[in-house]
């Protein structure tokens, strides 16, 4: 797979980064009200002296990004004096070896702060690789081989669902047509969704001109979150489908908010406005009390989405296997990075389940625009049903944001994973102790 | 519920406590080959000027210790300023006001290293009080009213598989008869297994002495570990059968080892020497894998059991509710403490299946006898194809480590959870500075 690349990793920087979000009431829910976001960033320096740096963030929402970062100094000593190579030449086995610590995977195993900021770890190994190879990081997954891509997966727990063998015949058949697949996304864009007309505490006037917006934007598919006042929930669902008319897409999400009955009750009030799916109804953690909602309100057409507190592929496996979700949304920063990730696409395509990633907060979008569009091209290769979240918060702090035009996000063309950040954000975000921090004390 | 305790919650020490377990082969499995069994272990301070405080440890094992006391000085502030009372009067309040951090919650969701941090406090609290009170924890939780223990827990996301007027029904149920289930455990303790004559590395000149020297002592029920070499299982199983006599329990413990249908397959080849259960033999977040072990296994009448790396309340809930279990291992640091327990002894009655908890490590054999005793006298009320794990290590370091005679666990009689250390031990034990390191070094 592509070009040797010399050199050996020689520095961690890790940066604690925070925007003061909370301040407004962009990005609150039902369970958290006031997310300062934030990222547990970090930096690979080489010995290359080509200046070429590998980063990658954990996405957090405030107190707690220093843990996640005293996680990535505790995986820094399996790094540090390793070869490029030793990462590029079998990123699967990599990736096996930073998870597989004998005493730190105590602390999941594979869940949590050590998952966070291994996947940190992991995306940063990534952007380095994709960066050396000149390529954005979807283009460097489309041009792998099925075996170099069945090669990435941990496959350990995962054989009574999917084996190697299977996911390789499953990315074989797709691979003669992977180029028109790219042309397509090359010319049109990968879908979108917007969350940002939706949020809690937002009044009525302000998600009637936010919906008009993202109307004349060009989305049709649309999302608010629900779970802390019944009435409102309706109010506001009416109030949304009333603005986006009868074809456009509704999502509702209510972030863990609700018991396994209480979910049923509460949605089955919400479906006159006909919503596409009800996101995160209940404990992420519950994959047979998610199975047993999607079953109650499949006649009522709702759909179960859920995926961005979903710890690991395992997790997601059994929410695959129980039929517990119809809308499976990948975390690039709750999963180990991109190699779980990879794992987990697979499994969607093989239980026929479209992947809508989670985004939003700061960098998701960024992340998971690469995901999407290697899945159209090399793993699933639809785009039915499928599109990525979209948050229009926080992009200007990035060197390569993406970029969404007409409901779509366009295809990245910089080398690298989209990650990283500008020089003047880190400095001025950095808390404690940046301007920004010390000017709200 | 017993006096009122005057004070105020004033600091929080945390130390780092690790031992050099890995030097020798003792607990080495088919996951974690070189375990320092370790101690993210709290102390809280108040200003009541009476020298009591409260201890709580989460165990760990060695590396990533220093990550879970960065959780819990990032919990800290929600605790320091608190009034004792504010945690007795309404401690399953307490307990959700601590996990219910709407920043901090990201990183689990109650899981990983924020849970094990949360379990030291939780638990440093339940000390503190049972020693303000004169009593062990299991005589503290076992004078409760039903109503009372029903308030400890935290019923988001159970009440489709018991609600909390079940189990006010369930404990009054047993209430009359509490006093003689007491006065019973006082008398002949509560049973163990002991886990120490089948560690990986041990020569058969090691077990054959080993198993001898535990009938000796009174025991019945022996645990192995399996999982890395199947022909070298099932000679240990072979040789720890032909020892122990074909009516004493023998359990195996894969760790996590295997993929489903490998799980099926190489319990086959050790039914021959009737173990009772094969614990952890899967990814332990894999309860539909768990479930369909248990049914492979079923007409050979292997059970599974599993919990020590069962991360909350939720996994447990359906663990139990998909017959993925036949014995609940809980871990009193895994869970987010007391509290949590309290609900997986709940649910655990309500479907029938005995808790036989995960111990071993440092202190965890302190912490769980009070969970077992309490269950015994108040929640299950019975001892049927119950026993705690036993493992005789590392019992020196504590001021009141729990007592084994006879194959059975005494009821502890001091104040407290048992698992306040000795200063000596954690003076001598710190790391990277305590004596017993620097002279590693």
């Amino acid at each position: 797979m592509g070009a040797k690349h010399t050199g050996i990793i020689r520095a961690v920087r890790r940066v604690d980064v925070r925007f003061p979000t909370s301040r407004e009431l962009h990005g609150s829910d039902a369970m958290h009200r006031d997310p300062d976001y934030s990222a547990a960033y970090v930096v690979l320096g080489t010995d290359r002296g080509d200046g070429i740096e590998g980063h990658g963030l954990s996405f957090t929402i405030g107190r707690g990004t220093e843990i996640v970062l005293a996680a990535v100094a505790a995986l820094e000593p399996l790094l540090v004096g390793q070869s490029i190579t030793g990462f590029t030449e079998n990123p699967g086995a990599f990736v096996r070896y930073l998870m597989g610590d004998t005493q730190l995977r105590w602390l999941g195993p594979e869940k949590g702060v050590i998952h966070l900021a291994t996947s940190a770890i992991v995306n940063a190994l990534w952007d380095l690789w994709a960066k050396l190879e000149g390529k954005p990081l979807w283009k460097l997954l489309a041009e792998m081989s099925p075996q170099e891509i069945v090669e990435l997966v941990d496959w350990r727990y995962l054989t009574d669902a999917l084996t190697p063998d299977e996911a390789l015949r499953m990315l074989e058949l797709l691979l003669p047509t992977r180029a028109a697949r790219e042309a397509e996304l090359r010319a049109g864009g990968y879908p979108a969704y917007t969350t940002s007309v939706g949020w809690l505490g937002y009044s009525n006037d302000q998600i009637r001109r936010l919906c008009r917006e993202a109307l004349d934007a060009g989305f049709s598919r649309f999302k608010i979150k629900v779970g802390l006042d019944q009435a409102d929930d309706v109010r506001r669902a009416a109030l949304v489908r009333e603005v986006i008319g009868p074809s456009a897409a509704l999502m509702v999400d209510a972030n863990q908010r609700w018991d396994v009955g209480q979910a049923i009750e509460w949605m089955k009030a919400l479906a006159p406005y006909r919503p596409l799916w009800i996101e995160e109804p209940t404990s992420p953690d519950d994959v047979l009390g998610h199975a047993a909602i999607a079953r109650a309100l499949e006649p009522l057409e709702i759909r179960v989405a859920t995926g961005e507190h979903c710890p690991n592929r395992v997790m997601f496996k059994q929410m695959l296997q129980a039929r517990a979700l119809s809308f499976c949304q990948i975390d690039f920063c709750r999963l180990a990075g991109v190699n779980e990730v990879v794992a987990v696409l697979l499994l969607a395509a093989r239980f026929g389940v479209p992947v809508c990633p989670h985004a939003g907060g700061v960098g998701l979008c960024e992340y998971v625009q690469h995901a999407s569009i290697f899945d159209y091209i090399a793993v699933s290769g639809s785009l039915e049903s499928r599109s990525i979240e979209f948050v229009d918060h926080l992009h200007e702090h990035f060197v390569d944001p993406c970029v969404v035009r007409g409901g779509c996000y366009l295809v990245p063309a910089a080398p690298g994973t989209s990650i990283t950040m500008k020089a003047s954000s880190i400095a001025a975000y950095t808390y404690p102790d940046g301007p920004v921090w010390k000017a709200l004390k």
